[in-house]
């Protein structure tokens, strides 16, 4: 039996939802590990549109799972019918998409919240004793939900000063490197988080994070 | 100095936009054989809006650069600007977005016609003795174009007989290889129009189809 692992979008589009480029690099590794996935995504409306390419909201509504069901070529799932014990391991692409639609960081900083559906995924593998991997600004969420939790944002101060007010512990990396918290069994990499990435550090950074998950 | 690629897109999403998958696989190809991109797209409306998640149309409009920018993280120009002096090579990655934006295959089959950026684009790169490479279903547009250009879109019947009934010559393959028409610098390759392909055989696809082009 193939693994399989879940991964968690949040809409289609670096500022208002998943980060394409790090959204693919995920499944690409995923596959190249040999592996199977599945993605899923909250069904709700995302908190903002924005026109990427002046990078100003713009005044329409689209819906998160919609949305993320155009890099999902359709076969996207509502994330309230995520079951831990179908998957091997839950991952969280980042975008602002994490801090939009998952959570509230993008807007409220340390005092975010979190989505239902959102934390109830990530408590719910947990409780199951599987691993989760967070890329780019969603580690942020899991350290929201896990106190004292050990993740990466890369090497960005605001961010790193935002963790440590929600209790969590940031540990600066500069390259396309994996922070592994043993006791909570999390994994996360910077992807787009590290000044000037390219797209193949992003996926450096995914096969590296499968790597790691695997290895275990 | 780094070899530069025009990638044309044709907006953001398989079933009206570009193939998220083949956008992302040829950036990532590009960059993998030590080559640099520039991403271009037509400044036009969408002839559709398709929610990805049910396949049925939506009642709203959409732009094809603007939705695009969503795929270039803000970083595609309006394809009138494309001037193939700067570049060594013009891509087309698939999706319906090639036969609904770029051409208007999807609709009108081999009675299409192309948009007339794109053919301007792919005209005044041929006249500039550079390399063309289409994926996916974008091969039908080269085979509007060009009278007689040899191209594949994998093994689709109805495909090949349009193409035929155009003028052009498709060659079947079964795998993720590239099609070279010598006399006319052009190559192709079929992605996701191979029969259950994956994510990693387009990666396949697109790695091939560099090598193809870098090669000569």
């Amino acid at each position: 039996m193939k693994k399989t692992f879940a991964v968690v979008l949040s809409g289609c589009g670096v500022f208002d939802g998943s980060e394409i480029g790090e959204a693919m690099m995920t499944l690409l590794a995923i596959e190249e590990a040999g592996c199977a996935y599945q993605m899923f995504a909250p069904d709700k409306k995302q908190m903002h549109v924005v026109n990427h390419l002046t990078g100003q909201p713009m005044a329409e509504d689209r819906n998160v799972l919609t949305e993320s069901a155009r890099i999902a070529r359709g076969n996207v799932k509502d994330l309230k019918t995520y079951d831990p014990a179908a998957f091997d391991g839950l991952l969280f692409p980042g975008g602002f998409g994490a801090g939009k639609n998952l959570s509230t960081f993008a807007v409220d900083g340390a005092s975010m919240t979190v989505d239902a559906d959102v934390e109830a995924a990530i408590r719910k593998t947990m409780a199951a004793g599987k691993p989760i991997g967070a890329m780019c600004i969603a580690p942020v969420i899991l350290g929201r939900l896990i106190p004292g939790v050990k993740v990466t944002v890369g090497h960005d101060k605001g961010t790193d000063e935002a963790l440590k007010a929600m209790g969590a512990c940031p540990v600066d990396v500069f390259g396309p490197e994996v922070v592994y918290d043993e006791a909570h069994n999390v994994y996360t990499t910077p992807c787009y988080m590290l000044t000037d990435a390219t797209l193949g550090v992003v996926a450096a950074c995914c096969r590296n994070l499968m790597a790691e998950i695997l290895a275990r």
